[in-house]
């Protein structure tokens, strides 16, 4: 068994977490990753307290295990969540874009543990010292908001920094990167574009159907005009995305308004053309269709292979 | 003693490569990495065929150790640099910058190992059907001129794809990453920035000063828009570059000029204003000046130091 201190901190038999994908890591996603044995976790996005409180219950009825929420901290009903988490009492509260020691102490007083997704060793000090629990250290590999860095500098400089645990993620898709992650200083590994695929993924069809097609080169990151770039599948709306960040005819808001609608359009539509499926470099390694169940039982044996093979450099 | 195939291929003690950086990469630097065990390389650039043999011939007298020659493709010098290594019966060739096809035969017939630089799983099938010996997957974490997938998606990705040995690049700056790129399947790497602050090296002191002070988010990438990005360290020559690519009434003919003589203003005067000082992401895990001895042997027992530490989760 592949055990390191994240298990300890999390509760959790697998170092895995499941990235807090949009529109794709609801309750049915994270519960199922958490039976499996690694932490699911619910995205909270833009939903309000009331949508957010039935996703909640509705994984606690399918689960007894642990399970996290991912907080957007750009949703204008971040507040409502924040509030919702603390009711709860959810265990973990992973965090994205943006800095999120405002709730720190409300969070750690209603007893989660507060895990920030960070882009940088800086953030990672600074979340530290307000009492994060653990960091992400995520790459500019992953699907979805990326920052400037990649995994395999990131994770390393990140160690350096803190003294909690890290966390890697961006890029890793199997046992591979879960061993690689590990000799990096990290003690677990965030997989998003992975578990898209899973059997107990309500996301449509036809986004998985991609992912499994997918080579290493068909993703492609736009929207650093706007100063948040996004990496997704290459397909019509993210190609034309790409020609009109480079035509500065067309203004920011123009740009802003094309995007509008795009995830809910690819994750719950499967709109092959005008949807945006936000996915990682990582596509080309994932090739079937497994349980989550499966996929963590794939990474955790791929892992303890390749481990295994490290005797023989010693 | 860390010993891949890859040691057995070129010949070399330890299973580590020296990037051919522009201007950097010169006999004095290929010829102290290999007296210390790993595989230097001379960066042919734009040299002419005279200028090219000259720092051949300067690294002969330097080592009696196998080095190598890494060749531009986009050179205007390229032919002439081609048959050069032929000549001097070079044994080992990396390629940047393009598809190198059009020489292997030529090069292999001399007694060559070819081994290009690959961005993709693609190129690397390519190149493994004409002969190459090796593969160099370098993700974009890397100094200098890049490709669009990152190191710890990449890698993996090339080893299923080819049956040759694979080399990582690209955000590898000490033991840790050596241990991961060999979890990923790579039987060594290739490192660029951390061999630039090498005694050995014969760049400005200036930009080895920069690269010890460096933090992770000092780099950036510039020239999306001509169809070549480049990594570099941030300063004002590469944030005013920054600037222009999004304005759109700098032409890209003004946007090329700007850059014109950057490197050398770097490397060679130390101009840390003007200059352009080509860097990877890991600049910041590089924190002090060593020989390449020392530099080699702290990732040797770095990388051990993180492999031994493996059998905790088997």
């Amino acid at each position: 068994m592949l055990k390191t201190k994240l298990c300890e901190l999390l509760d959790i038999e697998h170092p895995i977490l499941q990235g807090g994908m949009a529109w794709v890591a609801d309750a049915h996603l994270a519960a199922a990753v958490s039976n499996a044995g690694g932490l699911g976790i619910i995205a909270a996005m833009n939903a309000n307290g009331a949508q957010l409180r039935q996703q909640i219950h509705l994984a606690k009825e399918m689960t007894n295990k642990p399970f996290g929420v991912n907080v957007m901290l750009m949703s204008p009903y971040v507040e409502e969540a924040a509030a919702v988490i603390c009711e709860e009492k959810i265990p973990v509260v992973t965090t994205g874009a943006g800095n999120p020691t405002r709730f720190m102490a409300a969070w750690k007083e209603a007893g989660c543990k507060v895990i920030p997704v960070v882009p940088s060793a800086a953030l990672a000090k600074m979340v530290e010292r307000r009492g994060a629990a653990a960091v992400i250290a995520e790459g500019g590999e992953s699907g979805g908001h990326i920052g400037e860095l990649n995994t395999m500098a990131l994770v390393p400089q990140v160690c350096d920094a803190v003294s909690i645990p890290v966390i890697a993620a961006g890029g890793i898709a199997d046992g591979r990167g879960l061993a690689a992650a590990l000799m990096l200083g990290a003690c677990g590994v965030q997989m998003g574009t992975r578990f898209i695929v899973a059997d107990e993924c309500t996301a449509h069809d036809n986004f998985k159907e991609k992912i499994i097609a997918a080579k290493d080169i068909d993703t492609i990151v736009t929207g650093k005009r706007l100063g948040h770039p996004c990496r997704a599948l290459k397909n019509d709306f993210s190609r034309k995305f790409a020609e009109m960040e480079y035509d500065m005819s067309v203004s920011n808001e123009e740009l802003e308004q094309y995007g509008v609608g795009a995830l809910r359009r690819a994750v719950v539509d499967g709109d092959l053309q005008g949807g945006s499926f936000l996915c990682g470099e990582c596509a080309g390694l994932v090739k079937e269709r497994m349980s989550c169940r499966q996929i963590i039982e794939d990474v955790v044996n791929g892992a303890q292979r390749a481990l295994g093979g490290a005797s023989q450099w010693l």
